[in-house]
């Protein structure tokens, strides 16, 4: 993924913010791709109930970043992944935790149900 | 703390990435007064190290976001932080954790250096 | 508003795009209150049909910014906000140009629509 | 390059404010590519005075964002950049105009100086 001027801060590297929004997209590419549906119009969506990311190494602009996803749990109704970031080089540079929990998202409460059936299929091949 | 419209993602709560720049303005913005320096002058500056966040509620715009701020731990060169967001309410709709490792600016490789008198002295009050 | 220190880029200074994200923001939250209806959920919504923003002194973190809202124009479909921006003085530091034209939501085409009766009506008071 | 999963808002398509992130960075590549050099460590460098969009058609995630660039005038210390946003077509979506002044970075006041013979280099065979 390219990086943005504006994922810089004050200190001249990417702010600890902007690696979510890699993160998230990573996620969200591989269900789209995997999927082949817009997963954003099925009635049960991933919300995220927790993200966290360590941090390496510092991830300049303007050199894309690579990333690399796994997934540490299939449950019930949540996915929990683990995206490696690369930026030239064989060692990640930061290491994200990116957890969806499955909602009805026909419902305004937003209820938790059971992963659906082609999220399932998208993420079991990814599991290590 | 205020919310944006661009704040919000496509599910209509605030996109992940987004806590973070708050986590990261609640805690910068107590260096700022507590010290009554511009940290980002100082020789040595808080790089973030780790950081994660568990979310409890969806937070949405236009209302404003009142964030809660503790030190969970002082090291030689670091400082863990926990912030808790709320809106609205009494119970945090999110947890965020943060870990600032404090380096030499002057140095362009910026090695690991103990944490500056003045920055002990802003977060040890806020030791829980 | 208050600003964030991921507002802030390498140059120590507010990048352009989050301007847009303050002057969004003041124009949306007009709306939400002067009408006191989620306009996200009306059947015409508003969508951005053209920006821009002249910078006439930089923007720093951590002081809040204050925005002024006025309304130019009033179209049959559209509205011609214009916004100043003040951070500290009583002199602009920048000044935005917003052009919503409203859209039938409820048609995957969108096409444009007459301006709703009750924007009509909150925007109205602002026109200079 | 790349979209992102947080580009898109509430009503399903890029942020405006987005789209300013993407047009400083094809301005900033541009200048990274074509001097050879660290433009963030001149003693001049280039900060924005004004910016505007406007959007012709919807942008969304996930597909790419192709940029085109252009020059509309070099000036004694500004340089007036246009950018084409492309996706997947050969319309334009969205025109952007992007005005950079040159001032003395080495100065806290930041004055007005001269474009940078490099700059100069770099955006003249760009000119229309």
């Amino acid at each position: 993924m390219s990086t943005r001027w504006a994922d810089i801060d004050v200190y001249g590297h990417m702010n600890n913010a902007r690696y979510f929004e890699l993160i998230d997209t990573v996620v969200n590419n591989h269900l789209l791709t995997a999927t082949g549906t817009d997963i954003r119009r099925l009635p049960a969506i991933g919300v995220v109930a927790e993200v966290g990311c360590r941090f390496f190494a510092e991830v300049g602009y303007p050199r894309p970043v690579d990333l690399g996803l796994v997934v540490d749990r299939v449950g019930r109704s949540s996915v929990v992944y683990r995206v490696g970031l690369f930026q030239g080089g064989d060692e990640a540079v930061a290491e994200g935790r990116f957890v969806h929990v499955y909602v009805d998202n026909t419902d305004p409460e937003r209820p938790v149900v059971p992963l659906p059936a082609e999220i399932r299929a998208a993420v079991t091949p990814l599991v290590r």
